[in-house]
This record gives structure tokens, C-alpha cells and sequence, in this order.
């Protein structure tokens, strides 16, 4: 469908197009100083590292909710090579295939446009098959690091997941916060926990991904108003689908890539991050996440670290 | 050639088999405990953070060098696709293929076995093109966050880059340590310069590739002797090629990841780190330097960063 | 389980190896001669041509049950690309990953080996991650042109499609021959007809993949007295499955690719050709099914045409 | 450059839209009848196979000059693996990813398009990365066999390959015609040879493929004329480049596949062929070339064999 009235008006609220120069390509990443990654790194305290990625494994995430992506297709083209000769060496070397957007990755901004358009006001048309994302693609993110701050918004809400029909909204991830006693700052990078990734876990790739719980078109303003950089969630769809608006498919991917040029991140594991932020009774950290390089790529695998 | 008595006696002294148990597959990386990653988190001062990882694009560094290895080969599967009806949000989804050691990458303790085991006295046969490496594979690592230190060994010569024929030694190492005022300490990754980059950053990708500098025979006991978690280096083979022995190749990838269970990287990009450091007249640093955890795979692509 | 002493009284039965010479890396395929070929374009009256090939597409045949297969997956590397200025000719150009078994294929010989040997008695050691199959490759075949006979299994049977616990037997491929008034000879093209394709047809990738008829462990020394050339069916798995010795499975594709170097076909589709030839009274045709050419392959995608 | 007023007066003498319908898709295939290939059948009096194809292999034809277009990466998912426990059957199976124009392939109408359209007036956006081409992708080929004709330019000539500069114009292939005695017939699949296929063929993939000697933009008009089905060459870019007007690059496969929807063929391998023709005084002969029914594809690998 067309995009509703309801979602210019929240576009119009958010937008962070110029704001950063009419030559941005990075968006709230903008937000992430030197002083931001200070006291990020301020807040380790006992060096423990949770890793936030899922295996890349070709029983990955797929079930074709996604047309087109595929998990990682690994193989081999050296296997115990003994390539300069008889008792040497002998070497071991692979290839792989893989949906970009296949397992926990972040999405680059134009990995969605609207209108004809994507982050920063330029034209849809400047992503093309022949060199991907001329503007704004996943390389140009650079290093990754900030301070993450857990939402655990099932955690606040004392379940263990949240039902499939549940919109995450403003409220939720004021309660989260509360939760756990974190005041948002600039640059944050927040990881919003809905518990869905439980199903992913127990190797039910169906219920995983369709329907799901996420964010609701809500809470873009609540982003934009708390200046997160980047936002990352333990769902497939990130934002809840169904959709709230009968037929609006994606309004949150659209606010936040197109109109804030904000970071989001799929598929991130946060359960035992949960338990290790319940443990140590705080939920802020140091993050490091940045996203493989791939130039003009709309999307590109990350291996998240959470350093408590 | 076969190995020779000369790599069987130093075989034998860097050799770390069943030091951190026989269930072990991470081997030196059991180095990086809590404690080392609070300290890591302690030398960030500024905030400042470097990227160490190569564009990943079609345009890389493959030259058929290592056979079968192929540059990130990037194609789109969904372009501006309006899959909600006409006026909605539109998507866009890739796909890619690539070598896992093309570009920027770790190998896996795997990537090489020699007579018949990989580290930890494993079976070479563990490895398998169905499987790929049962033990010891890249997806093993887990979160990788530890205190990096730079040996700029060209800087430390005072010349822009090493010749070709330069194989680092251990005076080398010593020397770079000293001109960067680090005290090695259990744990560190260690990033060795040569300056060898700076051909495939100006394009040139054959003079990047071969002959080049690199790690000589005698630098795993060094290595060892500091309790080195990791090494990783600016040059396509790590070490140097021609061999220091002819027709010896790859010795120093068998003490490193089949003796010691020493994770090594290659193709990393330390220019800009280099000139960091200079600037800020400090060589140590927090690094971040999580492999994509493929499972199974004899080496990932990595986006490290070092955190200043 | 170990191969069972009547498969290896039916091996020695079967056997061709040294038959045309130790060099010999095609088997049953030196039986397509020149008057063979001669003979079989002669066989065509009108012209008629009925392709054999399913379509290669994502949304192909695999389930899972070839570990590691993959459906093609197509993408887009140029899209109408104005590659030399606005207003003149764009290019679109694409890029697939796809299991070289996974559609219409042929099996190379080396697909299976069995007792550590492939066909001829070359060693099981010869195919390699590195290179491949270094005898007996699919690029070995080179031109396939024949005569195709239609031997109508279920046809004959005057059913739609066999039982899937249906083994197709001796009996089974007599009473098609008659069926089709087909005198077999040497260097024809078998294709046996279980009708269980109509699955696939339909949609249903499970019910077509398993359990399924197909041919049973009595078959191979049928088309070894009459020096049939190759065998091609319309089922995934060749052979019947479950097997019918409990343990024992591909004992089939044991004593076909290894022990007779005869080539098999899988997934071909038979069903317009059943009605071709049903309304043509003729089981005989030309057919064309010379397989890609991938170098060291143990198999590859081939469009087989029969011309009536 | 924009396509001067020379290209469209050429577009309108040779355009075929509508000629076989509005909803055609497959274009001058339509000419090849069942009493077309009852022809071809009969001119076969040898039973001699020749293969086109070249290797599909690794080391293959790519130097860059089609961006993004890669060579055949081959690798192993099984490695003589006992699936069923040991002693049994042990399984070899591979994937490969590939450039779908990297070998010997048909171009699908789509593969170029020009002024927004494509064969028969469809728009040019009816090709995205989504679905590939909805019309006319290599998949509607469906089965090709017809008469083929060998158009033997460099041994009309007298010499054993055209310069690179040579434009093969209209007196070229009545002059090749004449050389070998064809009459042409509609529905006739003529190649044409050139010789340049040698280079490819000693390994010298850079002077294989560019410059090199093609058709003129004056052949569509006598291929028209003489209602050739299709028309494939022994060379990379299949016309003349760089091209005879200045800056107008690709205009005879705008005026093939575009206006005429005649399928295009590149990298044949004529070499054999010329040969054979040549020792059997006969340049006509039965042509199989069914392209890889890869759905929505904009071109196909195929194994085209002449049965002489």
C-alpha cells in the first residue's frame, strides 16, 4: 500500500536529512564521538565478552520469508592439500555463499528507500545491480564501537518472550530502561530484547521468523528523541509483523533508514546477555559491531561483542 | 619437501598441545582472560578508533596466488523491489560469494595440518569437505576483544615498507617493540608492519602478493616465549615467500596453528593504525577482532578495530 | 554398512574395468558409436521435440535430504546498465550458486566410490577439494548424442505413477521394453519412467524426494547385458529408497558409476515425453544430453531434448 | 553515446515485434518448425559429434572485461564422504557459482535492451534483480535443435583467424556461405567463425578478448533477410570491437536481441568444427544448443554439439 498520512507525519518528525551536511552518508552514527567511545570503554568492569552473533551455518535462519536469501552455503577448495609436495604442509581453504542479510547483520540505510528515495534525500536510483549502494552502503559505517545499552523489554515485563501480536512500543522501552536503571545518552547503541530469538534457538526457524513480535511505529520518535545511534533486535522482521496498519509493511525500516538514517541491526542473540546483565545488575556496556566491509553492500554480517 | 629436523626442533619447544586440556580447540586464545580485557579497556584514552579491514569488493586482492581463493563477488536479489504494492517501501537484499580468506581474515587453527594432525593432535581427516573442520573451526573463537599491540617493524627501521626479501626476526620484533615502549604482557594480540599494504593500496596487487616480507622461522618461539594469544600481519602470506628454507613453505603456519594453537590474520591494513600511533606516541590499544563465526570454516573475514 | 556379499557377487557380474583400456575414463559411454549415432538420427520422423529439463529456479527440488545441494540462486549483477552513456545500449548480466546435482543432472562417475576406488579401479583419492575429479570428470563426457529409448515403467503398468516402495526390477524393464515395442541396443540411453515426477509437478518437493520408487539392486546387470550406455530416471534419489536391503544404501549408484562407468541421470522430467511417445507409438527416439562441461565435476546440470 | 539515426533506420528494416504475436517471447526460434529439424535430422551421415563448449573450469575466459562476470568457482560439499557408516558408499558432490555468460552461453533477449525496451516492446523494467527477465529469460527457450550451418569466414578467406580489426560484414558471409556451399533455409542456426578462438585456446585470454574482429552492424539486416533462428560466434564479444562507429558500443546486439529477438551466441568453440567440415566437405550439419533453463536468466551456459 501507499504510505498512510500517519507515516509522513512521524517521517516529518524524525528526519535527520542535512542535518549532518547534505554529503552524509553515515547518518546517527554521526552521533558516535571519541568522548561517547571513552566512556564506553569506562564501563567495562570485569572483561567479560558476551558474543551476540548466531552461527553462520547452512541450517541457519531461512524459511523463505525472505525471498531470495540464503544461509551460508559453505564448501571446500583446499582440503588437506599437500600443495608443495609430499610431507609438507598441507592446507585447508574454503568459499562461501550467503545472503548478506541472512544472519545477524546490519542493515545498511538503503537497504530500504520509499518515495524514490533513500537516507539523505538521494535518489533510490543510485543503488543499482552493477555496484550495489552508491551512497551510504554498509562500508562506509567504518568502525563500529559505542556504548550498548540493553532494553530488555521482556525482562522488564517478567516473561520470557513476548507474544507474536506484540507491538514494542515508547512505553515498553521506557519500562526497559527502567528496568535497568539506564539513562539513554547520545550514541548509544540500543539492543532491544523481545525474547524471540528463544524460538530460533530451540531450532524452530518457522515460529522464529513469522509472526513476531518488534517494534512499533511508535518508537522511531523515541529513538530519534534520545539520539541512539543504532538500534539492534533479537527478531527476524526487527519491527512487528504483522504490521499495526493493515497492509503498511515495514514503516519502521523506511523511518529509521530513510528518514533518520539510523542503523538497525536482525537477528542478534541477546539471551545470554540478558542473563549477564541480570547477573552483573547493570545494562550498559562497552559494544564493538561493526559490520563486515563490503562495498555498496545494503547489508553485511556482524559479530557483535558485548564487553560487561 | 618433508619437514625438516629444523622445524621438528622448534616444533618441540613452541609445541602447546594439551596445555589448556585435550578438549581444547581455542588454544593461545585461552590466553585473553577477563582480567586481560579490563586492561585492554583501560588503555583507551581517546577514543579514537582505526579500522584495520580492506574494503571488501570485487576489485580485491586475489591474483591466483592461492588457488581457488575469489574476491567478494557481490549481486543484488532484490533491487528497489516494491514487494507490498506500488508506493510502499521498497527493498533491496544481496548476495555474495567469496573466498573466507580473500580479504581481511583470521585463519582457523585448521587452515593447515602437517603430518596427518591439526592442533591439538587432532587428525587431519577431521577436517571434511561435508563438514568442513570439526574442531578447532573459526566458529570456535567466539568473542575475540583483547589489548593490541603494534610492532611496526618498518617504522621502527625507519623505512616506509620492508623489502621483499625481509624476513622478520625476532631482533625485529624486539626492535619494534622497543621503539613502540611496549612491555608485552600474556594475552596481547600482536599486529606486525612491515609496510608490505601499501602495494595493494595503491592497486597494486601482484606486488602486493608475492615475494613479500614476512614472519621468518624463528619468530613462533618468540611468540611463545611472550604468550602471544594472537598475531596477525599486513602482508597476503604472513610469512615470508620465498621461504627462508628452500622449498620449506609455510613453516611458520604450521608452528603457529598447528603446534602452538596460535590464531594468525593476514591482509590487515595497519597504515592508518600506524600513523595513529605515532601521533599519539602510544603502541598499545584496545583491539576488537571478532571473526564471523562460520561454522566449521578453516578461516573468516574480520573487521577489527583498534580503539585508541 | 560395509557392502554385503551379494553386492559384491553382482559387482563382479557387472564389471568393466579394463574393458576399454586402463586409461578408460568414460565406461559405457564408449558404446555410442558413430553408427549408433547414425542409427539414431535416423529414428526421427517429425520433428517433434520434447525437452527434459526442469526449470533451474530458487524454488527447485531440494529439501534438505542431499545435505549441502542448493537450489540455483540467481541474481543480477548488471540491470539495465547504461554501460557506455545515457541512451544507448544497456546490458543485464547475472551470477548463480547452485549444487551441480540439484536439478535436471547427470552423475558423473565419480559421484560415488565405494572400498576406496571410483571407476577403472582409479583411486578414491584421485577427486580432491583442490581440483575435483581428476578422471572421469562430467568434462570427460563431451558429446552425448544417442538413441533414447522411453522404457514406460508405470506405463506399462497402466498406473500414473509407481508406489514409492515400488523396486523397479527386471521383470519391470522387460515388460516396458514390450510395452514400447523396443528392441534395446547397444549404446542406447535408457530412461525409466516411475511416473513419480508428478510430485515434483505438483509442487510437493517432499513427496517427491523421498521415500520414492526407482531402481532396484536386480537393474544393473540388466542394462549391462544389454549395453545400455546410460540410464536416466525421473526420481531424486535413482535408485529405491529405502533401500532394499536394510543398511545398504546406493548400492545402485555403486554398481553402475564405480563398477560398469556407466553415467545416471536423476530428475529428469519424463512425463511429455510419456505422452509423446504414447501418441506417436514409438519409444525410440534421438536424444540429445550432453552435460555442462565442468572441469573435475562429479556431476553436472545437462537439457536433455528428445526429437521424435 | 546516444543511438545515432543509422542504428534506427537498420531497427526498422529488421524489427520484428509483433511478427509472431504480441504475446511472443522467444522471437526467430519461432521459425525453427518441426519440418525444420526433420531436415537437420537428415542431413546427419557420419554420426560424427562434434562439442562447442569449452571447459567450464576456474582458469576460464574472464580478464575483467565484463565487470562482475566471473569464471566457474568449483567446490566440494562431499569428499568421498560415508554418509551410511563405514565401508559403504561413499559420496562426492559439488557446487559452483558462475557468471552465466562466462563460458560458451546464449544471450537471452533481455540481455541487452535499449530506449527502455526489450524484444517485442515489453518494458525494460520488466527485468529486475528480484524475478530477473519475466519475459523472454533463457528459461522460454525450451528445446533447441535445428539445422546448423557453418559460416567459415577465416577459411573462406584462406586464413586461419580475421584480424582483430575485421568488421565480418555481408560480402563475408555470402563469400563463407559460398565457400561451403550452403543454401541458407529459415530457421538455420548459423556460426560464425572468425578464428579468434585460438587465442583462447593457446591460453591467451587478453588477446581472446579484446580487440576483436565481430560482426558488423550490416549482418543483422542479411541474417533478416535469410530468417537465420539464431546466430552464434567463435568469439568474446560477439561483434566487432571496439565498434565500427565511434562510441556505439553493442548496437548488433541491440538490433539481434532487441528488434529481431534473434538469440545470440558467444565463446563457441569452432576450431574442431571447421575442421570436420572441411575433412567431410559439408557445412551443414545437426545442431543440438538448448541452453540451461535457468528461469528469468539473461543468458545460459549450453553444450552445443554438431552431429555431422
Amino acid at each position: 500500500m501507499a504510505l498512510p498520512a500517519e507515516f509522513h507525519e512521524i517521517a516529518r518528525q524524525v528526519n535527520n536529512w542535512g542535518r549532518w551536511g547534505a554529503d552524509d552518508e553515515i547518518g546517527t552514527l554521526n552521533l558516535v564521538t571519541d568522548s561517547v567511545v571513552r566512556a564506553a570503554a569506562a564501563t567495562v568492569r570485569t572483561g567479560r565478552r558476551v558474543p551476540l552473533a548466531l552461527p553462520l551455518r547452512r541450517d541457519g535462519l531461512q524459511t523463505g520469508l525472505a525471498a531470495g536469501r540464503i544461509d551460508p552455503q559453505h564448501a571446500m577448495i583446499q582440503l588437506n592439500q599437500e600443495l608443495f609436495g609430499p610431507g609438507g604442509v598441507a592446507l585447508n581453504d574454503d568459499i562461501v555463499t550467503l545472503g548478506l542479510q541472512a544472519g545477524t547483520h546490519w542493515d545498511a540505510l538503503p537497504h530500504v528507500t520509499h518515495t524514490g528515495h533513500l537516507y539523505n534525500g538521494r535518489p533510490a536510483t543510485t543503488v543499482t545491480a552493477h555496484a550495489g549502494a552508491a551512497f551510504s552502503g554498509i562500508g562506509t559505517v567504518g568502525a563500529l564501537v559505542s556504548r550498548g545499552v540493553l532494553l530488555d523489554v521482556a525482562g522488564a515485563r517478567g516473561v520470557p518472550a513476548l507474544a507474536p501480536g506484540h507491538a514494542v512500543g515508547p512505553a515498553d522501552l521506557d519500562a526497559a530502561a527502567e528496568f535497568g536503571r539506564i539513562t539513554l545518552a547520545p550514541g548509544d547503541i540500543a539492543l532491544v530484547r523481545t525474547g524471540q530469538m528463544r524460538h530460533a534457538l530451540a531450532g524452530d526457524r518457522q515460529a522464529y521468523g513469522f509472526p513476531s513480535p518488534g517494534l512499533s511505529l511508535h518508537t522511531p520518535r523515541w529513538f530519534h528523541t534520545h539520539d541512539v545511534a543504532a538500534v539492534a533486535t533479537d527478531t527476524f522482521p526487527f519491527e512487528i509483523v504483522p504490521p499495526e496498519i493493515d497492509g503498511l509493511w515495514l514503516p519502521v525500516h523506511a523511518l529509521h533508514l530513510v528518514e533518520m538514517g539510523l542503523l538497525q541491526g536482525q537477528n542478534w542473540n541477546l539471551e545470554e546477555l540478558a542473563s549477564a546483565c541480570a547477573e552483573e545488575r547493570r545494562y550498559t556496556f562497552l559494544l564493538t559491531a561493526t559490520p563486515e566491509p563490503f562495498t555498496g553492500a545494503t547489508g553485511a554480517p556482524v559479530a557483535p561483542v558485548a564487553v560487561l
